[in-house]
């Protein structure tokens, strides 16, 4: 039987699976990001492997990706992780190693707009055509959906690097090695780490740090609806697994965009601002649907 | 023979041309923004003069409108400004008003988006499918063409309005009714006057005046770049009139970039920022635009 493979890299980790949706998943595995040399032969070994014990066929594999990414074909580095902060991927051929060892068609796109289109096929975005996906972990991102499609201009969005006003209380200079006190600089899972001194999974639910993390993410999504004014927004990432965040962010938006924007949308921020409903697959599995689409 | 009418409803002034593109205008006009009773007569007027005098047939009329404004056709508002900060002109239906008295096929859309049109279809971004136009006056908006069309979802963007970081020196607390420190608030040309306490057309070109005003746009393009990725930004409105200041917008955009974005339009900044080629006309072309596209 014919399958698809669908590939997330990751800051963190590689999620790989094989299937032809979320209703028939015939493998999955994670490895972690650690260099090219390392994790990429892991993941073709694996898919490999298990096309081979469970006698089905590869038809195509999909490919989202950390960035910034080229995703221009007509450029000769298509294909490539390009002025990524983490230096061993930097400038990276990705696309074209895995072409090489799995031997199969390839679709390739970042790995936000790969959640972003497997939610909107199979999850929290079903049925609508302008939404926003954003992932708080290692870095933050978002894939942008504009009229079904993923919004793409000079380049694809990087929506993790928007400038944003830091707390009055927040004394963290910000860690992003381009823009210090971005988005990502301020709110990502490291900041959390480096600002509080410990890992952040030990801080308690009621901690401040949950309301910096929920300031910074409600002026995001300010932002965001001021300039391309989603239909819903999915917020997941491993930062948004802390319990009662996402309910923070809800609040700090309303708060934010102080009535300024009024739609029926905002009147029912509970379903405008929600988690992923594909979980830790929205990634390899937005890459499977890259090739159903 | 037959022409159209093209009607910019600014926060200052309203302007008025009357026309089938920028090389065939009969009539143009400009009239300070004051209250409803006073204003749209004046308009209604002068076109339905103007016609008569030059014994010619007006057979739609264009409307590009500050807002917020409700561009939904479906909506009991449609046509109506809603949320401004002009308190005169709050849930006021000015395209009923202009229909109703001028008496032909109307089309609405936002003055930024207006503008946006009739520079891509006129101006300085014919040709592209992915731009940006920003206007900074007494407010800044902007229109966001993507894929040839204004950008729309949830509701039309509203891109002064995004959070910036102020500038560490700057001590003016931000004048936006809703958001106090937004783009608008910190940098709209009332802000200029507060901040400075004199008329900013008395400041000289090299006060520090203009270096803030350059942080807080380039922060603005920035944030731009990373949500919507245009191919060019054209930058228009009262204050871009100052010499050299669109010249720092440009350092200013590429120094908070820092070379996180890598692309051929970027290298090229000076045909990436522009200012507009249709001038004080975009706003009003542009409302022709809406009617021959």
């Amino acid at each position: 039987m014919d399958y698809f493979a669908g590939i997330e890299a990751g800051g963190t980790k590689f999620s790989c699976i094989i299937a032809n949706g979320p209703e028939s998943i015939i493998a999955e595995a994670t490895f972690p990001t650690t260099v090219p040399e390392q994790t990429l032969p892991q993941i073709t070994e694996y898919i490999k492997q298990k096309v081979t014990m469970n006698g089905i066929r590869l038809t195509a594999a999909g490919l989202s990706c950390f960035g910034p990414v080229d995703l221009n074909p007509d450029s000769p580095t298509y294909g490539y992780i390009t002025t990524t902060p983490k230096l061993k991927w930097r400038n990276y051929p990705i696309l074209k190693y895995l072409q090489d060892n799995l031997d199969v068609p390839m679709k390739f796109e970042t790995d936000v707009n790969g959640a972003a289109l497997g939610e909107g096929t199979w999850g929290a975005a079903q049925g609508l055509s302008d939404y926003v996906y954003i992932t708080v972990g290692t870095g933050i991102g978002g894939g942008i959906i504009h009229d079904h499609r993923p919004l793409y201009g000079m380049t694809h969005p990087e929506i993790g690097h928007m400038k944003i006003q830091p707390h009055p209380d927040d004394h963290f200079p910000g860690n992003c090695p381009y823009h210090t006190t971005c988005l990502e600089g301020l709110a990502n899972a490291p900041a959390l780490t480096a600002r509080w001194k410990v890992d952040p999974a030990t801080l308690p639910d009621d901690h401040p740090a949950w309301d910096f993390e929920a300031y910074y993410l409600g002026q995001a999504i300010h932002n965001l609806i001021l300039v391309c004014s989603p239909k819903r927004i999915i917020l997941g990432g491993g930062v948004l697994k802390r319990r009662g965040l996402i309910e923070k962010v809800r609040t700090e938006s309303i708060r934010i965009l102080n009535g300024y924007i009024e739609t029926s949308y905002l009147d029912d921020i509970d379903h405008y601002i929600v988690p992923p409903a594909l979980g830790d697959r929205a990634g390899a599995l937005g890459a499977i649907a890259l090739l159903t689409a």
